[in-house]
This record gives structure tokens, C-alpha cells and sequence, in this order.
């Protein structure tokens, strides 16, 4: 058994606490922390967090001191992501991160850094698609040479638009739609392509539901392109205000064939005939299209620090995911393509 | 070129006229009759007619006798299929009939006869479901062997609910929803199957809208199952009454695999996505669903008589289908099983 | 945290304690047993059975004198499902009992009085489909009144051809193919049409791939139609012979509109489009298609106890279902329809 | 009737006679010509030509001084498409020009400054998606406001590897692939958005199969982004290396949802279900999926000479597109973003 705690206790710290408690046999939550009183309030009247005698801490560094303590899944926001990754390989503890380790690069950097000075620990970053059946499916049979070589991607992450303010309040910290959204999409085609050094990033967006947004130089709707050298491409839609639901699809095209994960995406397996014609609903949001992959990504975590093996997606393979994310953000403020050398430094022209 | 009459100008006659003048190149539609004034009146005044020089005859034995006439297409009510066909053969005239030939097994077979008796001539069952495109793709299929023995057929034929009074109407006359409807669905399982000898029939049904036909003794939504000799079964749906259009779709069932037709019936290409989900709208009619068909049909019969083939459905194909039809419409109401012994001989239990 | 023990250690037997083990936060597996030398000897040395103390029994009444067992989810073969049921019941303990109760009706008239005579227990019959996300939300949608009454429903169980032997080996004691496949879709059907009373029964069926099966009266496709009084029908078709995977759908037809569900069965999201076209894959077999159901169902038993709430398949659900199962099957083997007057009597013309 | 004729006895003029003679009823063909002896051969000897009294020419100049003749199909290359209209448009016929008009925009400009020149004369681009059923139904949709303002459109051109060596024996004179291809996606994103102004351009591409192109600065598959004044958004993939077919697809985003024409392409309403799981086919290339919309654009324009209507697709309509077919073409060569100022004009930075 694995003591694990989770840091972090909003939307999806909350479902991380669920998904350990119900979904990862061999871990055992022992403690959960915030800074937000309204979160902690909440979780000490939980009757899971008292049945199962999870300790809530008001700070992270007291949670790191919780005795017995072996592993922390970090879900606070983007900016503390990498600070408290170090803090935590620094107590000898055992990490899985949310992704993006940080909008900054030298954060992500230090983070890698840290991870690395302490090879005894397993450190992973949370790039949760990877861990989704279909998307396995599909990395399995790219790999297994199906379609050839493989030599374009595809990627969107369109979400349903949020008519609450929760996204709104959310996006000041987020480092722009590239980052927070497409980082998902160009972790996917690095994974797809073998990690190809990029070339090129231009990209272009707009505003059409959250104006507010223009205060944070960011868009609502992106759309960038990646030209990688070796003749590899990828090309990304992000979105914050789709009608119909999450929509998240990639298509990888190889030689020889395409492989497409999603292009319809369909909430279960029901359709509706009616004067309408004929109708099926869309997943609202990640957590309804991700909850599995999420599980899988726990217990393969848990089972990498109980079984000594490599963890499935290194910390490290944060940095050029980060550095393409940023760099389309970069295009989208500028109208300019930003250039990258064989050896990935900057080429100004 | 051939000179061609069409019998009928209700709904079908008129889109035949069309489907001749503008998808037949090689067919001259001559002349065109019809016992209903408004139908007349409607064809006199028309452009297309008056252009193309279309005589409209008031009678239909009247329109045999147009000069120069060599094939009619006969598109009437049911019950002068069969009388009009033999008249028509006796003139020395090649006949495309629209299915069914009768609700009479006699008047089929006599018709039947009358086309024998004139090898010289073609006489051709309307089946128009085996000149789509996607019907004729599976039967390839089938035929190639890529799904082992075909054993076992499900077709559906489900209409959508006339809200009109049109349907109702024209019930009166028709035989009943498995002879009006479900004998297209037969017809394709005897195609599929090898024309197999019927062992048992059974049906049910209900009335969900049109109360109204109790009275001829039908249903507005039936449920069919036939047994062959051989190890082979078809069921079939019919309904007239559904929600979303017209929904035709069949299931080839074989010992390595199963070729499906039109199981998700699309309108066309186009799909939508906004708050309710994703949907298609779905062909309200067999005209926007077989129209391409159709006229593939009166293509291949003017072929087969300009250069003298073999015409793709022969008149008697028509029978075992009606055969198979009125014993689920007798089965329907009776809650009997109709059987049959091999030689196709009722068996009275 | 409910004590409960697994009857039977099959290949369903071992997943329903992996599914206590990881999906069931609040059951405690505590014990488990089987006649079978080779499933017991495989349990006492797998490594979960040990690490979480199951207690493996060689015999099931042993089982049931376990210190501090409370329930007991039954997963042997069906012949002994309703005198099992009895004894735990007779003990004392909640009962979960996987479908059939039994293939005798007498047995399952005993085993539901038993049940009600000890309303302190719950026992709960495992029809997993009515747990199924997508069945749940057709149910949802159809009692939402959003496609009228309903009054018609397909439903297919269709089972991936077994080269392995398996199928047929067990196949002997499951009751025939209605009863142990159609069983699933008759509960659906009067769970969507809220249990209307059967009026007639038809069946008919085919051996294709396991000519084995005629010894035992059994087909391995079969086609069966059920009218019930009110002017409601289902129909059916099961087969032990797909090619593509486990095909299992349900169309619910109402006066306003038709709720499918899995009509086109897939894997999971992903599609390839090579030379042949576009393709997914189907679930092999009904667990990948079912697996988070049997969660659900277990989950739910599990709380219904610990919080003493009404089960969600109370045990005499399986009473009705069965009745018509079996008078499919008797259709099957003497070629006549079943008919029951409104207060279920046979009526034998 | 109108008398037409259609100059080049290519692929696609060789379908346009024959749609002329099977689906335009008011059209009659009465000449036709090739600078190719085997295509002047080979319709001279044609069935179809000899029947119809098609006169065959040798020359361009000799055809459109046929007696009688009224309006001329112009179906050669490209590189004198602009040319040979404006010499129709001197001698006082209709024209109806395959897209693009050229490749050069001067020419563009010169070939709509003499259709202006003669109001009295019918001239149209022919852009054929926009007669395509999917297309007009989706332009319905978008029109009728049921997904809010239009703001983001992508659209591929996708054709199936062709390995018989004609693609890149006819791509020298073709422009490139985003004038060729990708000229059809520019005019659909222009046709659905109401014509925005182009901000900036940008496209990489690459060659995966046709190593041979980059002598021509071409490439086999390109990746374009256009962003457009007013904060509207257009991306294209065009390639000539599908396995699978012809794969054309637009997505129309807008602020309360999105319309997708054709995003999983189908041959026809046939499913294959084997041991790989379900597939069906796709068209192996445009003809099969617009035939019926080349159809309906000859039934338009005849019409539209006829009856002296506004011509549906008005050549001026192809200067814009062209416009941002070249700059894409531009940057795909240059690596840098073209831009333009709200007046059209190029901004060098």
C-alpha cells in the first residue's frame, strides 16, 4: 500500500481524492491540503475524508510532513506546480504532477532538474490523455506500423462553453490557450511522432464569447500550426466555447494510412430518432470523456513506486511540449512565426 | 430511342415521367394516362409535358393504342398491376411493372403466364430496391463470398407517420402492411438468400396511429419472422409510423460476417452540433432515399429492351415474395403459423 | 464496510472479486469458493486473494458459515443459482444472484418466496444491463416521456463465435439460447415497456457453427417474437456466431420517436482509415462491453445494504423473464406459438 | 434547348459530355474539342458522339465558331482557362469555366473585366461543391442563423494516393496544391463567412510521396491558416496521399454551434462486419462523391441562359479566392506570413 496525498482540493483535487478512495486499490489517502478555507471546510465534513481518516492541511508544506507519508499528486494551480514538485522530491517524496509543470521554462527546467538529482524517486507528469484506452489503442497501432510513417497530426481541445465564470476567473493564471488547452494536443504529437524537433510555430486566434480575455492577451478560439524538421506537421483547433460539448479529437496521418481517435465524439452509446432526425449527446466536459483515463493514470503511478518500475511519462517530457505551447502563444500576440534552429534555439529573424 | 408511356400520374407516375425525361437519355416518353381528372388536367398544362410532346390519355387502353408505342411503365393502384400488365403484353408492348404485381397469387400467376407466352417481350417486376446503389454494393459483396453462407436476413421498411390522410387513404387497396410494405424486404431476402423454400410464417402487429385500419383488417406497425427450409430465417419490421423519416434498412447475416445496408439512415452528408448534441436529419421518404435507384431501374429496362438483354428482375421473381407476404398477413390475422411443406404446399395442422 | 464472499471462481467468479477488490470502495471481500480443484488451487496462490486475506472454500455451505460474512454475490452455474440463493437467505445473508435464477420456474417461485420471507435481506437479481451508463439513459430518456408510449422494442444478444470449445462445453445446463442469451433482452424489454402481460410467443432458430448444440435442443441463432396484451411487441434475435464481436442493441420504438441503443457497436473511439476504407472494432465479448455495469451493480447492492435501501432488481423481476424465455425455447423445439391468456395462463389451442 | 459545347476530351470533359446528355434535359451537345489526337479519336469513334451528332474539333478557335452554338463548357487546363474565355465571351456565348480561372491574377482580372464587359452574356466559375446537396444544405443551415455567426471555418482536400503517374504528369501546370486543391476549401470558407478580408496567410507543407513535386516548389500535403479581418478563422489540409479516398470535409463553426459536412466520407450505406471489426468504403475520388453536384451545376447554368437568371456562382467570385490561394502558395515556399491590409493590399514588413 502506498500513502499518498493530494494537494489541492478544487474541481479535480476533489475527483483525484474520489479516484484514489475508489479506483486504485493499493494506494491509501492519508492526507489532502489547500489554501482555500471553503475547500477545506468542505472536505473535514466529508464523510469520506473522515471514514477514511484523510488528514486536511490548510498549507502544503505541513501536508509534506504528515507522517508516514510516501507520494503526492499535485492538482493546485499551474503556477505553484513546479515550486512544489521541488518541495516535495526535496522531503523524498515520490510525484505525480498535473500538467503544464509551469508556464515558465525555467521553472519547468528546475523541476526536471530536481526530479533528476533523485533517480530513487519516481516523478511523473500528468499528461492524463496518454492513458485514455482510445488513445493507447491508437498509439499501439502507430507504433505497430499500420499506417506507415507516421508524419501529420491533428489535434483539438474544444471545450464546452462555461457560462458560470468559473473558466473566466480560472484563465488569468493559465499561461494562454496554447498552454493550458493545446499542451494536451502537442504532448499527443510528440508522442505520435517521435518527439520531432520543430522547425516553425505560427498561430492565430479570436474572441467570440469571453472578451475579458483580450485584458490576459488570450483568445477564445486558437488555431496554431507546428512544422517540425524531418517533414512532420501539426496543426491544432483550441476552444473555449463549443455548443455542443468536449470535443477532443486527434487524427494522426501516416504514409500509409490514418489513425483518428474521437472525430465524433458521443457521450455513451445511445441515439435519439425524432422529428429531429436522429441525435446523440456529447460528453460536457474531460472529466466525462477522461474519468477512466484518469484511474489508469493513478494506478499505474501507484504501481511504478510499488513495483520500482519506470513511470509511463517522465517529468522531463514536459519541456518541449511547454516550449511549442509557448511559442504558439508567442505567434498568436506577435502575428509572427517563431523559428527554431535544429537544436531548438530561437532563430530571430 | 424508345417510346415509352407511363400508366399512372399520381405521385410515383409523375416522378416516373420525370425520372424518364431527365435521366433516360435513350427513352421518349410518348404518352401518359390516367382515370383522375386532376391528374390530367394537371399533366395537359404542364410545361414539361406540352414541350416534350407527351399525348395524356384519359384511359389506359386508349394509350396502348398510341401510335408507335413499344413499352409502358405501369404505376397504378395494385389492383390493375396485373390486368393492365397482360393487356399490355397482349398489345406486343415491353412492361415495366411496379412491384406489387397483384395482391391476388391467380392474377400473378396469370400475368406471369401472359409475359411467358411472349418470350419477345420484356416484362420486368418494379423491385426498385435492387437497382441502389448501396443494395447492389452489398449484393456484390455478398456474392463474393466475403461473409460465408448467408443465413439469415433482417429488412425493415418504416415509414414515415402521414399526418396527411394520403396514406390512409390509399391503405384500402394495398393488401396490407406486409404485402405493401415488407414485400420490398422479402424480396431482397430471397435475393440475398438464394430464393430458399418458405417453411413458416408468423406475424404480429398493433395499431399505434391509425386506428382507422382495423377495419381492412392491418396494422400500422408489424413484426414478421419466416423460417425456410435449409437453416435459413428472415424477420422483418414494418411500420407506419415513425418519428424521424424514412427508415429502410436491412442486415445480411452469414457464417464469416454480416453486410448491413443503411442501418443509420442520413439524409446526406451533413451533420449538426449545438447544445442538444449531433444530429442528422434522415430522408422523410423512399422517393429522397431511392430516387438514384429509380432511375437506374428505368435505365436498365430501356437497355434491355434497346439491345435485346435479359431484364434484371423477371416478372415471376414477384411471386414467391407475394406467396411469403399474404402468409404474414394471413398470419397477422389468424395468430397461426402459416407453413409450407418443401414443395411450397400449405401444410393445414 | 459490507463482509460479502463469491460463490463460484469462473471465469466471471474471479472478476467479481477483482470488481469488490478495485471498483467497491465499501466491500470487504472476505471469502470465496468453488467445487473446482483448479479455480481454488489458482485463487489461494494469486496474489490479490492473499494480500487481501480471502478466505477460498472447496465448498459453498462452508462458505457460508464464514465468521462475519454478510452477503454472498452467487456466480456459479445457473442449475444451482435458486437452491443457493435459499441456503444464504435460510443463513441469513443478502444475496446477490446473477441471472437466471434458475431454468425451472418452480425453483424460481421457491427462491422468490424465500426471499420474501426475510424482507430484512437483500436479494437482488444480476440483471447487469439495467446498470449499463447508455441503458440507464434510454431508460431515463423513454420515462422522460421524449419518445411517446412505448409499444415496441428489437433487442439483440449476439455473442462472438467461440473457437475455443468453452461456449459449448457450457453450454449444456444454461436452458437454451433464449433463456441464457434473450434473457437479458426480454428483462430490457418489459423494463422499457413496464412489464406488460405476454400473449403469444414464437421462436425459430438455425445451427450454424456448433451443430453440437441439436443434442440439447438448442440452436445457435435464434429469432423470437413476443406479443403482449395492450398492443405491445419485442422481438429478439440471439446468436452464438458473430464474426465481428459482441454485438448487443435495443431499439425502443414509441409513438413519437424511437430511443437506440449501440446499434453500431464499437471498442472505443478510435477508427482506421486505410486501403480497405474506414473500420473500427467491435468488444470481443460481453464483459468489455459490460465491465463498468457489473461496477455499478455491485456498488449499488453494496449500498443498498449498508444503508438499507430497496434493491435495484428486486429478485422476483427474473419470474416474468424466465416464463418467457422458456416459452421461446418451447417454440423453438415444437414450431407452434405459446400463448397465455391476461393472467398468464397457457392456453393450449 | 441550348446549344453547348465543351472544350477539352479530358477525364473531366469527357463527364461533362456525357452529364450533359444524361442529366441535362434543356442542353443539347453539339460540339466538343481536343488538342489530343487519342482524345479527338476516341470520341470520334464514341457511340455516345456519333449518336448525338457530337462534332468533334481539333481546335479551340474552329469549335466556337460551330453554327447554332450558344454557351461553351470550358474543361481544359488551367493554364488556359482565362484565355479561352475571354474568346467565347468575344464571339457572344455563354461560358461556364472550370475553377480556377488561372493561376495568374492578372489573368483573373482580365478574363472578369470581359465577362463585365457583356452583361447580356451568362458567365460562371465553376466551383461544383457549392451544388453539392451536403454543401447547400449546410449553407441553409448557416444562413438560417442556427449556429449563430459563422467565425471559423476548416476545410480539407484530401485525394487518394494516385500511382499511375497522371496526378504529377497533369501538376506541373496546376499552381500548386493550395491553388489546386485547396482553392475549393478557400471558396467554401469565403462562401460560408459572407467574403471576410484576409488578414494573414500562412502554410508548411511537406512531400511524403511525390519527392518529384519540389522541382515545381510543390509539395504533396499542406497544412494553410488564414485569418481574416472581423476575427474570423479559415484552416485547410490538402493532400494527394490518402489510402483511403477521397476525403473532403468542412467544419463551420459559429457562435452557437457548428455544422460538418462529410467528416466521415462513406462510399455508399453499405457496413462490413468481419473479424477486423466494421468497416465501409470511401470514394476513391471526387467524381464519386460530386457527380451529382457537377450535374445540378450544368442544370443551373443552362437554366440560368435559359430563362435569363443571375448565374449562381459569378466569376468575380474566383479573384479573392485566388488571391488567398496564391499567398498561401507563397508562404508555403517562403516560410514567412503573408499579409494584407483591410483594402487588400500586401503589407512587406
Amino acid at each position: 500500500m502506498l500513502n499518498i496525498a493530494v494537494a489541492g482540493l478544487g474541481r479535480m483535487g476533489k475527483r483525484h481524492v474520489a479516484t484514489l478512495l475508489n479506483r486504485v486499490t493499493r494506494a491509501r489517502v492519508v492526507a489532502a491540503c489547500s489554501m482555500a478555507p471553503h475547500e477545506t471546510e468542505w472536505a473535514r465534513a466529508n464523510k469520506d475524508y473522515i471514514d477514511f481518516g484523510i488528514k486536511v492541511y490548510d498549507s502544503y508544506e505541513d501536508m509534506l510532513n504528515h507522517p508516514g507519508l510516501q507520494a503526492v499528486w499535485i492538482s493546485t494551480s499551474t503556477d505553484v506546480h513546479a515550486s512544489q514538485t521541488i518541495k516535495a522530491v526535496e522531503k523524498g517524496l515520490h510525484v505525480l504532477c498535473e500538467k503544464p509543470l509551469s508556464t515558465d521554462l525555467n521553472e519547468v527546467s528546475a523541476a526536471i532538474a530536481a526530479a533528476k538529482s533523485r533517480p530513487d524517486l519516481k516523478v511523473m507528469a500528468g499528461f492524463s490523455r496518454r492513458f485514455d484506452a482510445s488513445y493507447r489503442d491508437a498509439y499501439q497501432k502507430v507504433k505497430s506500423n499500420i499506417i506507415g510513417d507516421a508524419y501529420l497530426v491533428r489535434s483539438n481541445t474544444c471545450d464546452l462553453l462555461d457560462e458560470t465564470g468559473f473558466f473566466v476567473a480560472y484563465a488569468k493564471r493559465n499561461g494562454g490557450i496554447f498552454v493550458d488547452c493545446t499542451i494536451h494536443d502537442i504532448d499527443l504529437a510528440l508522442w505520435f511522432m517521435d518527439s520531432p524537433a520543430p522547425k516553425s510555430c505560427f498561430a492565430v486566434g479570436t474572441l467570440k464569447h469571453h472578451p475579458e480575455l483580450a485584458e490576459s492577451n488570450d483568445v477564445d478560439n486558437g488555431v496554431g500550426v507546428v512544422e517540425f524538421y524531418g517533414g512532420k506537421i501539426a496543426y491544432f483547433h483550441a476552444s473555449r466555447t463549443q455548443a455542443h460539448g468536449h470535443d477532443v479529437c486527434t487524427d494522426i496521418s501516416g504514409t500509409q494510412g490514418k489513425v483518428m481517435v474521437n472525430v465524433i465524439p458521443k457521450a455513451n452509446n445511445v441515439v435519439v430518432a425524432d422529428k429531429t432526425g436522429m441525435r446523440h449527446e456529447v460528453q460536457p466536459e474531460y472529466w466525462q470523456r477522461f474519468e477512466d483515463a484518469f484511474a489508469t493514470e493513478a494506478q499505474e503511478f501507484v504501481t511504478s513506486v510499488l513495483e520500482g518500475k519506470e513511470v509511463p511519462v517522465p517529468l522531463e517530457s514536459g519541456f518541449l511540449v511547454m516550449k511549442i505551447g509557448r511559442a504558439l502563444q508567442e505567434s498568436l500576440l506577435t502575428g509572427k512565426v517563431v523559428k527554431f534552429d535544429e537544436q531548438g534555439r530561437r532563430i530571430d529573424e
